[in-house]
């Protein structure tokens, strides 16, 4: 085992080969969500494979119903833990174009910070990882645990096939700890580890009244508008206090017992900086609960898109025949995804007028998580940031969902370790994400000393 | 002066050629609200003009600030009354493309229809009236009355310069009757004047919540969403009966007497056909009026389109940050275009929330108008139907606008004629509009009969 201090001498004198090889895989543009990018995912997988290569692993490419995931393994001593690492190569489309200072997939360095999709969601946080276990390698030829990494690229479509592609690898997947790194920490930045996360509904409905667009001035007043029978149907999703009215959409949330509210009270949140940053002007929402209450502990609805009729310039004077709207839930415990996705779309079928004709498609679901604050991976974690960092973490939970952690603790039985790299103003999912580089050199010192403390502690 | 039987004969004669030009004159793809058609605007003027300088009148290309008007006037007798003949060469976009079932500017004929944009609206109708010009001068080398010509490119866009260049060009376009015809006749075919035109006005809001996209699960439960707070302004613009909320909507309507209702019962409308063709389940609306009051008498308001966030394939687990939504209502006698669209306009910045900024824009108004029964015009088209089509026609109000009939009459003074050609099965400002062939050459004979009734009775 190489001493602290040699071990960060050369992640040190690699800063900037580091830096470099992670702008270019942010050149790949893996939008998962666009079927003219599938060559695209096979560059990513095949750009991240070389460089686990170079650090003595043995890679896997998996091929699933949808985009292929990376899977890499190096056995150093079966004696030893085994920590998986997950992380997702895919990204999020760059769409609206217009309002990025730059190309998305042209990464810039701003204020020192990396501007391109991706950069903190995931691919800078997953490559941390990479390039930690490079540094070891390169520092002593081995590694201080056993290391598998599981790099999927569907997650910003909502991991549709990962259930199945655990249940189907789980031997090779099996580990003592499972490593996720994608997520904000607190600002400051404050090293922080996350113990709980939301899971997700996500569903869009069609509402269709005629066969065809009609002439407002042949029609108008004698024919329905969809647009204005789905703004009916959505406006009649909360009720004036701003809580969901989907009958028993709140029969199982789990409510925050006195001890987790005095814990969330702790947390250092800055309410203005949180408002200010999004040019929000107020936080509106479910009545009785604060603001990080009601991001990270109960359960939300929001219409993600719509459209309908007429959007181009100026003026048509029709009555549409269709319209469209993309709305998800995000869930906390004790709610089950697929029950609440059912009882949404019953609510929707049922609350749309006559004349109208409803479908649903029900997209992907994932299931909250939590973890257990005692586990060895939040122990190493706790370590690794002592170590770096020169603090105690603090412990939080996120509004954010990575279905896969639900599904690595029932499948695998592993303790999870959201270990956040990013921070909250990355703007990820918005035009121009962010990474900080010190954040991101930051990660990778990090990401070693876990593994050293896994070493260690097991 | 031809008798009616030689004339007709030249127009039969002539059925090719002018089936052939109309199709060519379709061909051009003149979409006012595309400014990429700025050239294809031009050469469809081109077109139209060197049809009238065959026919012996003298052409003018009308600037205005936005698409250009064609002018084109043949005097023959000053003691003689003048007809002139407004139609517009503009047409409504064409999308979506995709529910074509051919190119909508490659004209086919499909069961003796006319399958193209512009067919009946208004580039067929407005072309029968050229045609028949030139048939009457080819047979004769005159015309039986004055006759001006004035076809504009705006009229899709709400006519936006047309009352200024009306105003502007006040003796070019002095004249005894108006004659127009951008309408459909009752089905059957049945010989139609309409009298009466609905009005206009069109606005556009847009509801803005945040500087940019946000993460729903890093902001979902603490950020407004602009698309919630759209459908719930534009939800609450009726009651749960299908009445119109805003204040003062209805406060100079003009309620229909005994009489003008008697007289609608006694138009062969088939409520079943007009909800069949459209594939419509239903046919709501303003409670206590028939079908046929809503569509002609009845103030509406439809949502023309709407869009916000991600509208693309799959899922994006995005809180928009702004949203909009174009929306417009039909208005009769007495309503006034401006004070309802300022009434919405408020309306809509009063019911938003409070966290959602809310800018509205105004486009184009159009005033609904109401023709004397008894006057030269109406007497004429009555003549001219009876002598091509052998019966009465049947007197209607419609639910579409035509600004300009409002500008027209208070203006020139003119008393204005609406002689529909169309029907209502043409599809209008709908994918595969069309325009039955038959009725394009009975336009010819009955506008070549109008001209004649015109000279002998002025």
């Amino acid at each position: 085992m190489p001493d602290a201090n040699a071990l960060h001498d050369r992640i040190a004198s690699n800063a900037d080969r580091d830096l470099n090889d992670l702008l270019n895989l942010l050149r790949i543009p893996s939008v998962s969500t666009d079927p003219s990018r599938t060559s695209a995912m096979r560059e990513t997988v095949d750009y991240l494979s070389r460089d686990l290569q170079a650090a003595g692993f043995q890679t896997s490419v998996w091929e699933t119903g949808g985009h292929p995931a990376l899977f890499a393994e190096r056995t150093i001593d079966a004696s030893k833990p085994t920590v998986l690492v997950y992380g997702h190569y895919d990204v999020q489309p760059a769409d609206p174009l217009e309002l990025w200072d730059s190309d998305p997939f042209d990464p810039q360095i701003v204020d020192g910070r990396i501007v391109a999709r991706g950069a903190s969601d995931d691919k800078g946080q997953v490559y941390a990882h990479v390039k930690a276990v490079l540094a070891l390698h390169e520092a002593t030829g081995t590694l201080p645990c056993n290391v598998k990494f599981l790099i999927e690229g569907e997650e910003e479509i909502g991991s549709p096939n990962l259930g199945a592609t655990v249940e189907a690898h789980g031997k090779d997947l099996q580990s003592d700890v499972v490593l996720i790194s994608d997520g904000a920490m607190l600002p400051g930045p404050t090293p922080t580890l996350t113990y709980g996360l939301r899971g997700l509904a996500y569903l869009e409905v069609r509402v269709t009244t005629a066969d065809r667009d009609l002439h407002s001035g042949a029609y108008g007043g004698a024919a329905p508008n969809p647009i204005q029978a789905l703004a009916e149907m959505i406006a009649g999703l909360k009720d004036d206090q701003g809580r969901i009215t989907v009958p028993a959409f709140y029969d199982h949330v789990r409510e925050l017992g006195d001890d987790e509210r005095t814990q969330l009270e702790r947390v250092p949140f800055d309410a203005d900086a949180f408002q200010n940053d999004a040019g929000l002007t107020a936080t509106p929402g479910e009545p009785g609960y604060s603001v990080l209450e009601r991001l990270w502990a109960r359960p939300t609805l929001d219409v993600n898109g719509i459209g309908g009729g007429f959007q181009g310039e100026g003026s048509k004077t029709v009555i549409p025949n269709t319209a469209f709207a993309k709305i998800s839930c995000r869930l906390v415990p004790d709610q089950d995804p697929a029950a609440i996705a059912n009882a949404l779309e019953a609510h929707l079928k049922r609350v749309a007028p006559h004349n109208a004709n409803v479908e649903v498609l029900q997209h992907a679901h994932g299931r909250w998580a939590l973890s257990p604050l005692d586990g060895d991976g939040m122990t190493a974690a706790t370590q690794a940031i002592r170590a770096v960092d020169g603090v105690d973490p603090v412990y939080v939970r996120t509004g954010g969902s990575i279905p896969v952690v639900a599904d690595f603790q029932r499948l695998l039985g592993s303790d999870v370790v959201l270990l956040d790299m990013g921070l909250e103003s990355d703007r990820i999912h918005s035009p121009n994400e962010t990474f900080d580089v010190a954040l991101y050199h930051r990660g990778i010192r990090v990401s070693a000393e876990f593994f050293r403390a896994i070493g260690q502690g097991g």
